[in-house]
């Protein structure tokens, strides 16, 4: 084994398409090191994979695996919700942490996930530094919601985005060839609980100017008016013959009929959310065609739109894969707590970016929502501005090889690192 | 105008993502035959075109609208569910038919549709025959079900097939990197109302040995066992920690739970089904999350699968093509009341295929289920014999070209042919 220290990478919350690209930038970038970084080490199930010493060694994957990591959707490592809590009201965990740490001589912790991930790395970087172990803590960032602060964009979400607006582009082709005789009214629900990012993108299958479907779109920013609503869609059918609607599953949280309370399909569990994929798409749809008597029809992608490395944004790779080298080049210079961050550079059609080092502290359990000027005036619809915004996050197409009629997803080795501590209950199944 | 008599092309029913690329083949020939055919009408929404003396000249579209109908998902024209009836319960339907055919000396009539276009066309012959008018009369198959009958497979299908297998891949692989954590269950709806084939398609997912997610399929063709299906599940959890599961929407069939009275979101109308996208999955979920307490999510489609352009499989736009082609060539070998059917060539790796003129009295109101031989005889997956008869239609990416990070799907001029008949009541608003 390595005399050089080593890098723990995990993966926390819900995953993306291009998650793993971002592996394979911290992957490619640490062989780039060699001669500082010795293992690296990914935790099996996110941070329970280092709570249980779980571990898999990345150095033992072979040269072909980090072309492999950029194009599988999921999580190759397996990612994690498991509630970890605070140094103060789990201080067990965090002393497991440090203690697996210490005995594979992990020195840098590299946590890609969200606002809450983010807080994560900030109590173990609390916790290694009251114990006085050496941790250089980088979280990396990743979202479909792109509700991500201090960055301009967060990897995952341009992905969902363009599976959104191509998706709405061709269903509303669909919809508008059968209106005169068959359906007439088309829900698509997105993901979205609090930010209606995704739910935005939808716009881009518009004309430049705003026009054509989707004709409303709902997002969780916006207080639902059933009025107003059942007044736009009245106004579209008569003028286009067809209405097609995008909405946030977060309508529900303006939305007492979707209150939690009621039975739902869709998403339960013991940690019933507040709102639940699949109950806003439905509920329109019958409050519709309750209320016009006209046929509608919705789709709800729940996981598909998220898991689309199929229809992945180009960019939205490239961004992946440099935020996962940059963690790893922050590690290096010795950064702390800090997060790599987009920058846009502006006056390019062509999006470009900087990447600067964005401290911790103003990015933990940080939800960015959209902008009220990102939203038209009628509530129902995107601005210019966000258009302006939106639109270079979907360029680019980064199609996965095909063997026999289907996207080549190949998995890692995944080779095991051999335990060294007993084993720790953190009371998981 | 041309002396050469005419030639009417209509679609019927729901839309595909490879429907216009037979309008491409019907265009292209009727190109290539310009010494014999006149110009190429479509009818606007169908068959309502023919009705309401609606016709788009396509013999003014530029030379580039081949390519682009080859790609364009929903219908160019516009498609119709209208009834028209028989013509012995509707005379004065097939009396304006005959009325604007001969009006605009069409002595063709190619229609493109599914099981009861193809009745349609047998009723359309024989109102001309009475009426002593000369009319060809060939339909031309079209549907995402694969339900007709007397061709190998029908156009369309491939593209839902090729969607459905790389939906339920990416989306198992979101899935079982989560499921340690998060949800446990995924449900995907898929559409066949009586057929399931495109839940079959699924299947093409797993390995070849038929492992791996999805796990369980339901068929319409096979009586649901709630006890049988959860016992299913249970296992599946208990050996892969996760379980993946699509669902025909015909599941309903089976399900006194899903009948129609009650009250439904999803699909509504006049028109009431017996069955409804979006029942099936939620359905399940809710079972499983009751029976089980494991946390579920689903997907439900819908009209996603079937418009799913930029994931056509590129086998199912040639066949696309080729039966439109074909039909052309039918006609003008003075076939009748012919459907241009694809019997497959054995012994090749890659699908070939011959065209054959089928009777349509065969094809008529027919609907082929999947054989038992196809379905695996626990019920809840494939044969080896269907995985042999389907892979070979998802073969090939038939990708449309993109624009600013979007397919370019470009309509036709769609120029209006002058009526020369007082309007029709049709009675459709």
């Amino acid at each position: 084994m390595s005399r050089l220290p080593n890098l723990f990478y995990a993966q926390s919350g819900g995953v993306t398409a291009v998650i793993n690209a971002s592996a394979a930038g911290v992957l490619a970038a640490a062989r780039a090191h060699r001669d500082r970084i010795g293992r690296v080490y990914a935790g099996e199930n996110g941070i329970l994979g280092a709570l249980e010493e779980s571990l898999f060694d990345l150095s033992r994957e072979p040269a072909t695996a980090i072309a492999a990591l950029r194009r599988l959707p999921g999580s190759a490592f397996g990612s994690s919700r498991f509630p970890l809590g605070t140094p103060e009201s789990h201080p067990q965990h965090y002393a497991r942490l440090l203690e697996v740490f210490r005995a594979h001589d992990i020195r840098w912790f590299l946590y890609n996930g969200g606002g809450g991930s983010a807080g994560t790395c900030l109590h173990v970087a609390a916790a290694a530094k009251a114990a006085g172990y050496p941790l250089s803590v980088i979280h990396i960032p990743k979202t479909v919601d792109n509700d991500l602060a201090r960055t301009d964009f967060s990897p995952g979400f341009g992905s969902v985005a363009k599976y959104t607006a191509v998706s709405v582009r061709e269903a509303a082709l669909d919809v508008a060839s059968m209106a005169r005789t068959s359906t007439q009214v088309f829900v698509m629900e997105v993901m979205g609980r609090h930010a209606g990012w995704i739910a935005a993108a939808s716009a881009l299958a518009q004309e430049a100017d705003g026009s054509g479907p989707p004709h409303v779109i709902l997002f969780p920013e916006v207080a639902f008016d059933e009025a107003a609503f059942m007044a736009k869609v009245e106004a579209t059918l008569a003028r286009e013959g067809y209405c097609v609607i995008v909405t946030a599953e977060g309508l529900a949280i303006h939305n007492p009929a979707l209150a939690p309370e009621a039975p739902v399909a869709g998403e339960h569990g013991k940690d019933r959310l507040n709102v639940h994929t699949g109950k806003a798409a439905p509920y329109l749809a019958e409050l519709i065609h309750r209320r016009l008597g006209v046929r509608c029809h919705y789709s709800v992608s729940d996981y598909l739109q998220r898991s689309a490395r199929h229809i992945a944004s180009g960019v939205d790779v490239e961004a992946a894969w440099q935020v996962g080298e940059a963690a790893v080049e922050m590690a290096l210079a010795g950064r702390h707590q800090v997060m790599p961050a987009l920058r846009r550079v502006a006056g390019s059609r062509q999006v470009r970016w900087d990447i600067e080092a964005a401290s911790l502290a103003r990015i933990a359990h940080q939800e960015v929502t959209l902008p009220r000027s990102f939203i038209s005036r009628d509530g129902y619809g995107i601005t210019s501005r966000c258009r302006a915004y939106l639109l270079p996050l979907i360029q680019g197409e980064d199609y996965p090889p095909y063997q026999g009629g289907l996207p080549r997803y190949t998995p890692l080795r995944r080779v095991k690192v051999a335990r060294r501590l007993p084993p720790f209950d953190n009371g998981m199944p």
